[in-house]
């Protein structure tokens, strides 16, 4: 199980040499809805959708309620089943990856990220989601919203050295067991710097972190006037320490004067196949 | 269905070209209650009201209570019938918006837009919504109320060129399937600036919007004393994206160095018929 | 019913010209308790215990608990009575007034302002409200308290043609359907200026406002100490245009930079017989 | 009752010539758990342990579930004996102040002050509090600790005259009925200045306090890393306009600018010896 | 009961003398998950796993649900033997602590400390004690992770005296009763000083709390990016007034102006065996 996991998730993560981050961006950005739909009854194509700009990507955090544990557990034994029938529903339309985060998160026992093209087809799956015994007593404590882009900054254009160093440096850890959601806002200050001031600030924030992508799998997510956020960053890891450190690295450069929220929440979840999840937050007597 | 809640809601935003924002001011602002009341028997003109000065309204996030699903299914199958018959009973006074918020939002699972000429009307349907079955098991988990009022800064006579622009945009994307709700409060240093530089930051921040108004619908509420939050913005598009990109625009002037509130929450919806809305939230079994 | 709400009410406001606050201070403040308590027998005469000086307050906003509409619809309807019996067995002590939020309001369904020339009148009348059926199935949200003192600033003596002013200006608008409840708190830097520069800056904030007070009137709360405010400012309008513009025109003066907290929350309720608002909020099935 | 409640508290008040506030410290300030713990048998000595330093303290903020309205009236009225039970058998070991906030306060029905010598003892007796049927159905909305330490500025050493002055000073008014609860936390740059110049801002706070203590009773507990709080202020009045003007005076010196936290809350209760608040709070049908 | 519990607790902490935050730093800190991983069949090695670099840690505070009390006593006896083994399944990957906060905090009753040298170790230990049926009646209120690194700034090389100093204090007081957990979180500014600034502020901020170290005991973990916190720092004292000095002396130094997180919350427990603490909270009829 814990193969097929990291298995499946792995697609769904750039090594920083993949082609969304270090691919040039298509002229003009396109509109959300159609753009590059897969033909019906086909599932979504995952290494396809997770490289795309243009895709609609929600985090959402859940907490089971108490009275879960009240329902009988034969009834529980059945919610994986139930939630694996909304899955196969929706297959054609979202992906979506599952994360542990009881024992590490107080605010939630788990997370769902979900990607579609199409935002009303992530809407329709969580509705379903929700309507589901184990989405029934699950409460929704946070919710994130964004959308992908082509590279910003460290484009091949603007900043060729560092983009190419991107491009170098390769994931070689084991298999990630942990994932991090982590947003975050800048303030006016940073909005209103020139592109120039902006690039520059960014080519220090990137140049440190380059030692890092070895163990770090990262991808982002842009959501300034979508949520109360500017970016949803997503990370991947097996070594916490690494991690540790690429954010240390992280705050000490000058871009961090910036950020007026960084993390709040930080969700920390250890990756897991979605059946799984539901069945370990599905036990007790 | 789809249709029919699209060609509803479009006739309650301008777009930018349409007569509220553009008409000249009336001479003193009208007291809100007896301005402009319709007769009786005759439901709301909803372009009217749409686009007249001096009109009420409330937004409210409501979030449905976990209980709801013990109710019978039988039961929960009559709640958009009620709903219906408690928008008839006040059709003479108030119009009503809703959104489906599920999905996107941890705090709702929908919300409502009530616009009303006089405030004790929308209160009025507001309470005789909550006395509903399904309104007993909303929690009210947001609420916003303001004013429409005339154009403030970008006038004929104050600045002809932006109004001639904003005049000339016209709304050319597909019904648009989604809303936001954003309130915005500024500071006491912005309220302290003359008009003369308050009029030149809102032109700084006009012209780069223009680009986008194409893609992206919006109207303006003002709430100062009457809530905690100075505007309600609000806007409709069929894509992300391009909101998105609006607004960054808008991050990127120094109008948004005076923000207190920008968000906070931002909410997101799809619009919706509410008679669909009250069926969608209410199956589960 | 509406009437003898708004007569009730009306007698509880001073149009500015009124006595308390255009009158001159008593030498020293007195204490709390004793002073001009009514003789036994006799309900508080309202229109001298609104227009004292030393009077305390407890505004308090409740949300009526979803499991009230569990209770039989037959004794949901002896409610409005309990409450009235409290209300007489309390009428030598305390006035109260009740005022609807619900539709305009997310963190209550109702408020209640109560008087009281000794705090601990006040607390008995609350206790014994909350040990109502009514009552028991309120949660109170807020609680502000505070006390009248008598005219600090624009006084016949330090701010004479602003005093004059003040007392020249007349409420002549329709009997006020609407009140607000909004706390207001200053910095330390405020407090740290000296008394006439306060004057000063009060001077400039009173200024403005006096062509707004045809339309609403106010009443002042101090709470330094007593609460979590310096200040609650109370007003009854029946014209929310001119509520928002006297508000934006005391947003535009300095003394608003002094502000910490102006608002949070900014509470809108209509006037209402107590008697009318439980059974109001009694209805339902 | 309510002679015996006061007299109760008085004992635990300074004036402000008595000898904790200003005696001279004991050279090294004590371990909190051995120092002058009283004989076995035998109940705390009031008077002694509210005027020694290296006592601790626990104020603890509670509200009552509405579900305690359910508990059978017979039952809710056996409440009061099994608190008093609880108190019986902690005497020896700690003193327990008791203040309805019903009323005043959203966040509390009332509140407890707990001082021991060991702080062991205060958590043993509260554990046991809120096993009672009573503490059961109390929920813990607020709870701040600290320590009782000698006079750290106005001292006969360091503030010859301040301390003649505060020594003086007298209380004089009616039984106190009132008391308040108000955390202060000050800032890094507080904390940074010289002790010369901390002890020249506490001597401008003093100096205006003289005249209100003739009204004002209070009590100082030291919190800083124990809680999140520096100091946990303690007043009882029966003048709360007397109490109001006190606490103007010290907003309105510098060393109010190093605030980072005054209140937050200020928690305001009534006066009650035990037996009648639950009394109090368990009547209702 | 009480002798056993200090006696397990005092291994888990360093006297400033102890190896771990003495010794120098490992060259490369390792990847969380191999390290050092214990043999199979074998209790982890408690006084190693808590002076070793690169461990995970989870802090987690814990409310009982007051429907607990609803739960058979008879049942509610049993709570402890069937936590006690889950702590037996899982004593081969982590060692667990725990603590009384009832009394103390408001948003807490017990918090438990968890070692592990892999994470995921951690999070199957506090998924399976949330299955019992004590932790099944447990909300999660608060929840930090980080990790233990080697001494970064006060180290032999880079600052010789002061090490020797903390090397040279060792603890002297009785076995502590008290533990307290405190998150601190740095600005910007403070992770864009140098390494020099920093040190030279750590060196301020050590010197002060020599004194101390007889009577308090600490240790340091490791958040940026893994939680919203930079460090979790904890201490264990039976002297609460000595604490409440060491804290005041780290409030003096520059490096407290760097703080924009220090507590929130500040978390005190007393130490207890685990089955002692269930046993404590699981009383009451």
């Amino acid at each position: 199980m814990k193969v097929r996991c990291v298995s499946l998730v792995a697609a769904g993560l750039l090594t920083i040499a993949g082609s969304a981050i270090g691919q040039p961006a298509p002229a003009p950005m396109p509109a959300m809805a159609p753009a590059a739909k897969p033909a019906m009854n086909t599932p979504v194509d995952r290494a396809k959708i997770l490289s795309a700009p243009g895709v609609f990507v929600a985090f959402s955090t859940y907490k089971i309620r108490p009275d879960y544990f009240k329902v009988a557990l034969a009834e529980r034994k059945g919610a994986a089943d139930e939630v694996m029938a909304v899955l196969e529903k929706h297959k054609e339309k979202v992906i979506v990856d599952a994360y542990l985060t009881r024992g590490y998160e107080a605010k939630s026992d788990y997370f769902l990220r979900v990607h579609a093209y199409d935002a009303v087809a992530a809407q329709a799956f969580l509705v379903d989601f929700r309507a589901t015994r184990f989405g029934m007593y699950s409460d929704v404590t946070e919710s994130l919203v964004g959308i992908t882009k082509a590279l910003n900054y460290i484009s091949k254009d603007k900043s060729p050295d560092l983009n190419k160093g991107l491009s170098g440096a390769t994931y070689a850890g084991d298999a990630p067991r942990f994932a991090f959601m982590i947003p975050v806002k800048k303030n006016a200050d940073w909005w209103n710097l020139t592109d120039e001031q902006r690039l520059k600030e960014m080519e220090t924030h990137t140049l440190p972190t380059l030692p890092f992508l070895v163990n770090v799998k990262r991808k982002l997510y842009h959501s300034t006037g979508l949520d109360d956020t500017d970016f949803i960053t997503y990370f991947e890891t097996n070594d916490l320490g690494a991690f540790n450190n690429l954010m240390l690295s992280l705050a000490k450069v000058p871009e961090n004067k910036y950020h007026v929220r960084w993390g709040n929440p930080t969700v920390l979840g250890t990756i897991q196949p979605i059946e799984n999840l539901v069945k370990t937050l599905s036990m007790g007597n």
